[in-house]
């Protein structure tokens, strides 16, 4: 008989930095998510668009930068988001196989709200990334369409649903239900600011799963008789921020979703495609360039160990978030992929 | 009036190296080429697929690298290729809003030919490249479908046009007609390599137009007296070689590219997504781990430069066998978009 | 009272996969290390030289690949490394302003054992890594000679001293005594390989440590109320193994690291130099161009992923080793940096 | 007999933009350069060092960011700089032996000035590139000292001289005498700014010269009829402007002395390290964290193709003078090397 480890209400906290208002991405400023969930059968997936704020993203691009992890990915975006530090559309997140049919998404309404793009004025930079959803969704149905991109959009708010939601519908992460998770943290540099966490965990092997530090993913092993079977999902990991950080330092910040990561158990499996996105809802540039550049007032690097911190622990929180409350659901041959605390109830550690 | 500097007949030859049999990518053993061309009023575009080589490229990768020479791009794939150094689907050009439709044909070839793609084996990752022909082509319309894709790779063949051809249709260069250009050059090392190049070209500002060291954009733009206008295209560069190279090899190899593109008169402009691609048709990577990996014998490093020189001129040939062979073509709004070839007959340069 | 969690004999072990036969970097078959302590009053510092073999690095050089985790440092030879994929002088560590007089010492000792460097044959990349061992050496007396890099080349053997020796001498970790640790794993595929891991541990806050996933350093913490300070110190990890993976492979594998490295406490502190270096003994590239390129069987890309677990696992065992081997030392100014085992005694954790 | 095709007293200018009021790295305010030259038989090498700016450096740093265009190279402090994003102490140039001595120097310059510099402060990052003088000069010889750094220091000025002098002494570019040469050119966004450019030019292989888009390589070739070498020296570029650029954009522009070095004749040889460096004096860093963090206007991202345009021009122009300046110097052995104005007079190139 284990010990009662964690509360049945509440997800274990990890870390040492206060938790933000709502404990989500969207607890920093201006920023909302909206899902939509597809669950007919065998097609088990979603969509999740996050914008970033709500006025004119292509007029008024945030700052950005970030980390490939492991490139074992098949986003879209991420060259250019490099090169030029900004992103200027929503963030799309699905399974791998509707990456273009979201660029495409993106790209009809950039140009819907822009008729200059691609002609006067350049074009326009899908975002999009993914893990593959295969297992749980048949993901050769390709049943994501450009409308659910915009359905997604249309239903943006400050509320977070986590778990087996939008694109983390048919989602797997350590063997178990994984999905979308969020949270947030607040660092103190003069006044207070905000790092949120957005995931979508379809990553890891179950033996590495810890918990708290809790070696929870071998118990569970030896609760279910299994064979382990290998790290080949992924993860992707969007940070937002309100402080006025600059490209190369949004870069800085992405890394540190790794050590997040690491702490819930992934050395980054070959298979994995694993991608962090920072960006700062407060470092705002104009794409007309006739506009001035705002000169935020920016956070001095050596002020930067805290957010490091901060991107760390809340990355960690949101993987542990998507597990927490993810519920089980009927995927693709009948294939049912149990969930953490259905396991947690098991063996007791939780009450 | 001016000295008469090139043959009406053929390309001025750049470089020092020799050229190969028919100076074009497909030199390079097991390479073929299929272009569609869409000609209907504003739709001035098209698609180029690139094979390289005629066996399961699925089953049997390339070894492949990539440098962004300036990340203003909006292509799909490169975050894989650069983690695994591998290419496994044929390589696609087309303009900037076709990369999402391409990318889905290439994800439903791929599982036609693999249903077990996304399943039990790992995702297929797409590669797509591009440029923005906006000017001459009506890119808001999304003309491009998953069909052209087929198309393109049931065209295949050895030969390649050159100039207003498949995704080179609608592009511009230097504020001339561009396109696609290819050529080819032999490098020895105990026995004979080829480098070969194909260029979907889009870039340049005319007045740093430079063909075998003479200044034509400028003696063009002093006969046409219109404004200059920026370098804000784009050039795609595809490097091939029978040389058994590694992918770190062959990302150094893809990095000359910038050599070749830089002597036509590129400063890599602030909007320009300039790619260079460059993969071995002899290192292959067979997907299947139970399989050996073949083990070619690799070239050794000291003995690359040639190789780079080779990458360097074939490049900057292909870029000007696309002006070269490039015809004038009646764009979107009736626009005329005039060929290098007129402006020299009109120069006396040409004879 | 807390539970006993340690045993007094023998160092916690973390992760799941099997321990070299030695527990130790030179558990792959080759390797050498040697070291030199200075131990006189305010100078407390040293060197650590590893041999990746006992041939001729320079006609033999050994393929490697390196991650910098956080570039807070002051390395010297990863730009050529990672250009050109390999390692040809031993690797040398010592504190942050001993790197130049170790360079110069490899450049010497290079061109005694080959006059043709820098004439004949091209020049030689010294390979010297580093943390700031300041606050318990007085690193600006700039102590270390090139007579010192000699020494610990001449004194080079299987056995490897941990803790408060070579350029662990006076070297930090979460607030604790740090210094060298060493670990390793066996891998199978196939056969079985060893993956090892040297640190240099010199990084941490202390309410972030963690040691099998027990937050060891906030009980540290409560015990010693002294204030918290920031992760400014650095982290050299050399991995090493006997697989013959190519330079690609090896910086893939040297970014497992950083799984290791986070799961100790570190979020890659701003001010912290996280570097890993990985290489292969038995992938050798010779000087000697005309010499064929032995052909290793590569492994296949596939089963990488328990090497990135064994990397990640030996990482994290070695920092812990390097904690619990440090013995204490009197420092400049008569600095007492108290011992983990101090420390886990008090808090009754050790039996 | 061939064409006059420069005059004697002033060299080739290349590019279309203005120059600078004195073509020199130094025209951007702030600026000065110290060289020391060692001529003492074989030994024929020497120091060169740019002071950004009068201030205290590591109190006041710049914003700046590096291309690594093809990395055989054995530099020291590009790590840190890619990650901060700043320089801290003067930029030294000189041979590929002297850079551990010139490290050491810069080490103890900056705790000479700031005690506190790796005690209560953090370390100090050296910055010390390197070109390989062996053929000209005894580079195993060791001969730069410490004092020869701070004698560079002590000769600062803003008037720099070129050719056969300081780092430049015993360098070699394309079979001929190369060494140091600089530029400058006036860009125009609302107002007048300018790049500078201060090159160690030592790569090259003879054929590939241009000069003006002129072959002079091949014609200088077929004079002398020597053995063509390849391509093993490197170079060294150095880009200063006043425009208040990121360390991110001015990572962008110095990757455009790619295009400017391809210009003169360079695919970046496999054994040329060729690395560029550019630094803004107006966006300044202090060190001080209690300081606020100037906020200057920066330059919208449209804004900087001019500016890359200048960065190439200057970059060409640069080496350009090098070769143009250079002296013949007798080198070690009694090597003589010659110089391109000798053979520009034999081959009546010059009048």
């Amino acid at each position: 008989m284990n010990k009662i480890l964690f509360s049945e209400h509440i997800p274990p906290k990890v870390g040492i930095l206060p938790e933000g208002p709502h404990n989500r991405l969207s607890d920093v400023a201006g920023i909302t998510v909206g899902q939509v969930t597809l669950n007919q059968g065998d097609i088990q997936t979603g969509v999740t668009v996050i914008y970033p704020h709500q006025q004119d993203l292509f007029l008024n691009k945030v700052a950005a930068g970030a980390s490939v992890i492991n490139g074992f990915g098949k986003s879209i975006g991420l060259i250019q988001l490099e090169e030029l530090g900004t992103i200027e559309t929503p963030i799309a997140l699905s399974n791998t196989f509707a990456v273009p049919i979201l660029a495409q998404a993106q790209i009809r309404q950039a140009f819907t709200q822009h008729p200059q793009i691609g002609r006067e004025w350049s074009t326009v930079n899908p975002l999009v990334l993914e893990c593959n959803d295969g297992v749980l969704n048949d993901i050769q149905a390709l049943a994501i369409q450009e409308s659910h991109y915009t359905e997604a959009c249309n239903c943006q708010q400050t509320h977070i649903e986590q778990g087996s939601v939008g694109a983390g519908r048919g989602m797997r992460s350590f063997g178990l239900k994984g999905g979308i998770g969020t949270a947030s943290r607040y660092v103190t540099f003069k006044k207070d600011y905000l790092i949120g966490a957005l995931v979508l965990s379809n990553f890891g092997a179950l033996p590495y799963l810890h918990i708290q530090g809790h070696a929870i993913g071998q118990k569970i092993e030896a609760l279910r008789q299994v064979e382990a079977h290998t790290d080949k999902g992924s993860i992707i990991i969007i940070l937002a921020t309100d402080a006025p950080l600059d490209a190369r330092q949004l870069k800085r910040l992405s890394m540190r979703a790794a050590a997040g990561l690491a702490r819930t158990g992934s050395n980054y499996g070959h298979g994995s495609g694993d991608i962090a996105v920072a960006f700062s809802t407060t470092n705002r540039i104009p794409h007309d360039a006739s506009q001035s550049i705002p000169q935020p007032s920016f956070i001095h690097e050596t002020a930067l160990n805290d957010f490091f911190n901060a991107a760390a622990e809340a990355t960690e929180q949101a993987i542990i978030n998507a597990l927490w409350y993810a519920t089980e659901i009927k995927g693709r041959n009948n294939y049912h992929c149990p969930t953490l605390k259905y396991y947690l109830h098991q063996l007791g550690l939780i009450g």
